[in-house]
């Protein structure tokens, strides 16, 4: 510790916005460089120090930047990034393809492995502390079932679902968990829920003139996969409405672990959760969190890809374990 | 991984016999013993494959058990046998004496490393899990407070400070969160709040015959320390409904952080809630899964005294990395 930890930050939308906003929470960090496809004199970075450079430019950080936090998306940008920047630099990513995390853990594991640098992946919060969560609260009650809720927040994938439907101008979703499924979970029943039995969705839209809205709200709550088997409202709204009460990004949810000890007697409840007004920015702060780790790691000679399980907690602390030991335990 | 851990237990009052009835829902582990002070034929445990042996035999057991879990007190008997049995064992305790935490953490660690053991030392929840979301929060959200709230729960101290008051012949203490400083919290506000402002006590309690109740009430409620600060009930109720209502031994409480992001316009809630149907019951389960990760880290070469802070969180699970990696992330 002690020594100023140099981040580079690859990509600048709502999350390289957010890590370069956290950095400066972060007194033993600070930011290098924002790689960029686009033009980088387009960037208009608010902080004089940070460079805005190509992206192709990479290599030439070597050795000026100790860590890189992907900010690009899980679809294209980071299975091809994750792997090619870990052969240059430690790297922390919030790559969020659940379904593909076994095979993107290895690729970036055999670029790090290989090059000596250290990678943590699917960093945030889910991916990231909702896992750390279900992980740790089955491990301490293993005789126990454990439910996620998202909610509220603002769904970018529902929210372009509703803007397809014909006659809608623009419109916003918000993912809602369900009250009563949740009082259920904490009561220590341990129901079997379906994701549509924990959820409600609640759109707000704004028509296209002389269009008839209640066909809009027909074809909204009957769109398969998306809203036909939820709880759906629609609210019909102005764009002025729109613009001045939904153009936020909030998010969170709840992790519930309810398991049994004793005999089976007694009812144990664990619940994680998160309140976030800016879901971007609470990411990039979990991001910017695990860089400090990554450092850490590889200055111990843990080089290969890391998940949060791999991650001793006081690492991501800007205090010392004596510190920690004296004042937070 | 693959093979069992035998584990041994130090002490058999609540938490012990919590850790006991603990490892029978760990299948990758097994109690060989628990060790006592007492007489061991005295003991009376459930389990026929779990011997009950003198304290004075433990050495014996060396090469027999993997992890001894030290469920003595901490004001006695753990600064004794915490760096004794660290000597002989690998070891986890549940030390919540906050204020000598660094030095009993010194003894054992010189005791751990000296013998090629690994010691995880005050794991349960406070400390423990709740020292672990206090931690966790404050490194991802620096720019921000943390608040912890204790109860509903039992309280032991305070149930021993109403009954030592004139004319009660027996009585419980429980405390409780203050929801109204909750949910200042929760709202993003920031307030500075004493530990008194932040909980209620209510008492029920059993008057001898013929004493003066109010009385009482008044001798409760203006006890220095203990209650004169607080919100304090009263309330009088008889032998019967003490045993029916209140023999149970639940707690619980909340890690609230409260940060914010982004140029300070966003709130970000992070919150940690246990509710505890049996306080030592849960502390064992937690010493049960710090136990493996003890196990674990030994085999690895990381020997020494250790926190809940130098230990990745994916050692405390019977799964795999790949099976984490691929089903809880």
């Amino acid at each position: 510790m002690g020594n100023t930890i140099r981040i580079g930050i690859v990509g600048y939308g709502n999350l390289g916005k957010g890590v370069l906003q956290a950095i400066e929470q972060n007194k033993d960090m600070q930011a290098v460089a924002v790689f960029t496809r686009r033009n980088p004199t387009d960037l208009h970075i608010d902080n004089s120090n940070v460079e805005a450079v190509h992206l192709s430019e990479l290599e030439k950080y070597k050795g000026k930047i100790d860590v890189m936090i992907l900010c690009g998306g899980s679809a294209t940008d980071l299975p091809e990034q994750g792997p090619s920047i870990a052969k240059l630099f430690n790297t922390v990513d919030s790559y969020d393809t659940h379904a593909e995390i076994p095979q993107y853990f290895a690729a970036v594991n055999e670029a790090a492995e290989a090059s000596g640098n250290t990678s943590v992946i699917s960093v945030g919060w889910d991916p990231g502390l909702f896992s750390l969560n279900r992980m740790l609260t089955e491990a301490v009650l293993p005789n126990g079932e454990t439910y996620t809720f998202w909610g509220k927040g603002l769904s970018q994938g529902h929210s372009d679902a509703v803007r397809r439907v014909d006659g809608v101008k623009a419109g916003v979703q918000y993912t809602l968990p369900n009250e009563s499924a949740m009082d259920r979970v904490r009561s220590g029943e341990n129901p079997t829920l379906e994701t549509a039995e924990k959820h409600k969705r609640k759109c707000y839209v704004v028509a296209e003139e002389g269009v008839d809205k209640a066909k809009i709200e027909h074809d909204i709550k009957t769109m398969p996969h998306y809203f036909v088997d939820y709880d759906t409202s629609v609210t019909f709204i102005t764009e002025e409405e729109l613009r001045e009460k939904h153009s936020k990004m909030p998010h969170g949810g709840f992790v519930i672990h309810s398991g049994k000890t004793g005999n089976d007697e007694h009812n144990q409840i664990i619940e994680f959760s998160l309140k976030l007004e800016s879901n971007p920015e609470f990411t990039a702060s979990v991001l910017v969190a695990y860089a400090r780790a990554a450092y850490r790691l590889n200055k111990e000679g843990q080089v290969g890809a890391k998940t949060l399980y791999d991650v001793p907690p006081g690492l991501l602390s800007q205090r010392t374990p004596e510190q920690l030991r004296k004042d937070y335990l």
